[in-house]
C-alpha cells in the first residue's frame, strides 16, 4: 500500500513493447536483473535501504486485468504485436526469486539492493516500480538518518505532507522517515496504515479563530490536557510564551514556526524555566534541515523536538536517487549467458552478485567486497532471499524492527563516513572473479561490436 | 485518481486537534482559506496552476469510515476529545464553496490559486491535501512549460517515473507535465487513468538479451515496424546507427541516450540523412533540463523528440513549492471577521480576494491586481466558482482541453517574464480597499497583542 494498489500498468511503455519483443522471438527464459546507484548523490557517503516491502507487494500483485488488457489493445504503439502478447500478460504472475538487503541496511556505490531473478518478461515489467519504489524511499531514509544524526538524540518528527509529491509520495516518506530514525510523523493516513506515531500541534489559523490568543491557547489546554503543545508565533512569540505560563508544569510543550530559533528558544526556555516549567519542551519548525539543526543544536539552543517538512519529505537537496535495474545474467540454450552494458560511461558488472561486509574489531564496519554470488568470500552476506517462487519466504519485519535494525547498523558505519561535512569514502571492492567475468565479457562484446 | 482513494485521514494530525478544538468551542461556522504560494522558487518569474481536479475530487469524497474512526479513538492525542467530536466526523462530508483557477492558468506570487469556504472544520481538515496536491501538479507543471519553452517547437515526452517520489507521484508527474506541454508520458497507467499518449521505445536491457545487436534491432523492427525507435548506445553508437539505414526510411526514430548528445546527434543525423532516411527521427534522453535542452537546440543540434526524466518529474534543480493555505475570514455572530496572520516574515492579506488580470494592446498581459473579491476592478476575474455545496458546478475540463489553454495563457505572458534567464518580474499590486483592510486588522491585532 501506500499509493493504491499498483499492478501490470504502473511500467514504462517501453517495458511491454520489449516484453512483445522477448515473446515473439521465444526469449521467456529467466534472467537476473540487479538494482544498484551507480553513484552516491551530493554530500552523502553511504545510503540507507528502504522501500523493499512495497517492492514485494507490487510484485505478489503483479498482473493485468481485463480493462488493463482492453486498454493496451488501444495503445498505438501495440497496434501490430498480436493477440499471443495480450494472451500472454493475462496470465501472467510473478513467478521467480528475489534477493535483497534488509530495509534499514546501510549501502554504497555500485551494491545491489535487490536481485531479481524470473522469466525475463516478469522480471522486465518490474523495473519502473521497483526503481520507483525503492529510489524513492532510499533517499528519504537515508536523508532522514543524515537529520536524525545532526540532531544528536534530540527527536525528529516528519511534518512534510504539504510539501510531498502528492499524497501517495507524503505516504512513503513518513514511512521511510520512520526507517531513517524520526520518532514519527504528522501524518494521520501513515499512521493508520503503517502504525507509525502520529504527533501534532496547532497551527496559525487555529489561534487566529479566537478573538485573543490566550483564549485560542485555554481552549486548547482544555481538551488536550498534558498533551498540549502550543503554538507561539501567531502574533508575537515572547508575548505568547509569557501567556503559555499560566498552565504551568503540566503543559506539553510549546512550539516555534519562525523568526530566529536560536533566540526564541533560548528566550522562551528562559520564561518558562522561570515560571517552573522546566520539563515543558520546546519544539521547533520551520524549514530545518541537518545543517541548520546541526547548527542549533551545536551552538547550545535549547530544542528538544524538531518537527521537519520539505528539507525532509522531498530530500530537497538532493532529490532524486538514481539507482538503475540492470540485466546481469540471462538463459540461452538452457545456459546461463552472463550480460554487461558497455557504454563508456555506464558500464556495469555481469552476473548474479552478492555483497559480503567485513567487521573491523571495533565492531564498526571495515570494508565490503561485491563478488560473484557463488563466491566464498569473508565477511557477512547482505543480500538474503526474500521471495521464492513469486511468494515471500520470510516474515516481513514490522517497522519498529526494521528502525531498531537501522539504528544498530548507522551506528556501526565508521564516524568519518558518517560525518555531514567532508566524510571519508568507505572501502567498497569488486573480487578478482568478479573483475576477471567482467573483462573476459568485455573483450568478447568488443569483439563483436 | 492518482494515488488511492485519499479521504479524512489524509491530513495532518493537527487539522484534526484543531478541529476537536473548534467544535468543543462551537465554532462550526463558515471559514474562508485561501491557497497561494509567498514567494516563486529560485529561477521561476510564474507558476503554471494544475491539480485542481484531484482537488476536487478529494473534496467530494472527503469522509471517514467505521475503521478510521475507531483508528481515531486509539490515536494518544486524541484521547480526551471525547464522543462527539467522533460523530462528527463520522458525518462530516465537505459542503462548501471552491473558486480556483483554471488549471494551466499561469499565475505569480500572493495570487490565490483556490479559495475554499465552507464550515470551519471540514475547510481546515482539508489544508493538508489541497496542498499536496496543488503544490506538486503545479511545480511540475510549471518545471514542463519551461522545458517545453526551451525546446522551441521540439516534442517534450515525460520519462520520470523511476525517479518519481514513487508510483503516486509519478501518475500526477505525469498529467502535470501534460498540462504544462508534453506530448505524453512513458508511464502506462498514466495513460489509462488519464487517457495520456504513451510512448516508448527500447531499453538497453532489450539489445543485450539477443547474441547480436543487429538481431534485437531487426526482431523490434519485425514487430513494430514503422512505430520503431531503435536505442543506439548499447554498445557503440555510430555502429549502431549503421546498422540502423538496414531498415531505410520506413524506420520511424532512434534514441541516444549517452554521450556528447550535440556530437552524436549530428553525426547519426548524417548517417541517416546518407541514407536517404531524412524523416527517421532522432530522440534524446538522459539527464536533461531546460538549459541543456535551450544549449543543445540552441547550438543547432539536430534533435527531433526529448525524452526527460528525472529532472523534469522531480523538479530537480527546486523539488517544492512552498504553497500555503491561510485562514482570511471567517463567521462570528453571525458576521463575518476578516482575518490575517501578523508574523513578521509571514503576514498574509485578510478578506476574499479575486486576481484581476488586464491585457495589453499587443495581447500580452499587462498587470495583475489583487483586490476583495467583491471590488469592481478592471481586467479579467481569474477565480471561477467550481464547487457548490460540495458539488462541483461547471463540467471539468479534458486534459488536451487543459493543455490548449495552458498553451495560449503561456504566450501571452510577456517574453522578457517568460525568459529562462533572468527574467522580469511580472506587475501584480494589491488594490488599495484590500491594504486599507490589511492596515486596520494589523492595527487592531497589534493594540491587541
Amino acid at each position: 500500500m501506500g499509493e493504491g494498489r499498483m499492478r501490470g500498468l504502473a511500467t514504462d511503455l517501453y517495458q511491454l513493447t520489449m516484453a512483445a519483443g522477448y515473446l515473439a522471438n521465444g526469449k521467456t527464459g529467466e534472467a537476473t536483473f540487479e538494482l544498484f546507484v551507480r553513484r552516491l548523490p551530493p554530500r552523502r557517503s553511504w545510503l540507507l535501504a528502504a522501500g523493499l516491502e512495497q517492492a514485494l507487494e507490487y510484485l505478489r500483485d503483479l498482473s493485468f486485468d481485463g480493462h488493463e488488457i482492453d486498454y493496451l489493445r488501444r495503445v498505438p504503439m501495440l497496434a501490430r504485436v498480436g493477440e499471443p502478447f495480450f494472451e500472454y500478460l493475462r496470465e501472467l504472475r510473478f513467478t521467480g526469486e528475489v534477493w535483497a538487503v534488509p530495509e534499514g541496511t546501510p549501502v554504497f556505490a555500485g551494491e545491489p539492493i535487490l536481485r531479481v531473478t524470473g522469466p525475463l518478461i516478469e522480471a522486465q515489467i518490474a523495473e519502473t516500480y521497483l526503481l520507483s519504489t525503492i529510489n524513492f524511499q532510499t533517499l528519504i531514509a537515508t536523508k532522514a538518518a543524515r537529520i536524525v544524526g545532526a540532531a544528536r538524540g534530540r527527536s525528529i518528527v516528519e511534518f512534510g505532507a504539504r510539501r510531498c509529491h502528492g499524497f501517495g509520495a507524503a505516504l512513503l516518506a513518513a514511512r521511510a522517515a520512520f526507517i531513517g530514525g524520526c520518532i514519527g510523523t504528522s501524518n494521520v493516513e501513515a499512521g493508520y496504515r503503517y502504525g507509525l506515531p502520529v504527533f501534532g500541534t496547532a497551527a496559525h489559523s487555529f489561534t487566529q479563530a479566537f478573538d485573543e490568543e490566550a483564549e485560542a491557547f485555554r481552549a486548547f489546554y482544555e481538551l488536550f490536557g498534558d498533551q498540549t503543545t502550543l503554538l507561539l508565533d501567531t502574533y508575537d512569540t515572547i508575548t505568547a510564551a509569557h501567556l503559555a505560563t499560566e498552565f504551568g508544569s503540566r503543559l506539553r510543550g510549546v512550539r516555534l514556526d519562525s523568526g530566529d530559533l536560536d533566540r526564541l528558544s533560548r528566550e522562551v526556555r528562559s520564561i518558562l524555566d522561570q515560571a517552573g516549567m522546566e520539563k515543558t519542551t520546546i519544539m521547533a519548525s520551520g524549514d530545518l534541515n541537518e545543517d541548520r539543526i546541526e547548527e542549533l543544536i551545536g551552538g547550545g539552543a535549547p530544542i528538544d523536538i524538531f518537527g521537519v517538512g520539505t528539507e525532509l519529505s522531498t530530500s530537497r537537496d538532493e532529490p532524486a536517487l538514481g539507482g538503475v535495474y540492470k540485466l546481469v545474467e540471462m538463459t540461452r540454450n538452457s545456459q546461463l549467458v552472463p550480460k554487461m552494458k558497455l557504454s563508456r560511461d555506464k558500464a556495469t558488472y555481469p552476473n548474479r552478485k552478492q555483497i559480503w561486509r567485513r567487521q573491523g574489531v571495533d565492531g564498526h564496519f571495515a570494508g565490503d567486497l561485491i563478488g560473484l554470488a557463488e563466491e566464498a568470500a569473508a565477511g557477512a552476506p547482505l543480500l538474503e532471499r526474500v521471495m521464492v517462487g513469486g511468494k515471500e519466504c520470510r516474515p516481513a519485519p514490522t517497522l519498529p524492527e526494521i528502525q531498531d535494525y537501522a539504528r544498530e547498523q548507522i551506528e556501526r558505519i565508521p564516524a568519518g563516513v558518517r560525518a555531514l561535512a567532508d566524510p571519508t569514502v568507505y572501502p567498497v571492492s569488486y573480487s578478482e572473479q568478479l573483475e576477471a567475468a567482467q573483462a573476459t565479457l568485455r573483450r568478447e562484446l568488443e569483439r563483436q561490436h
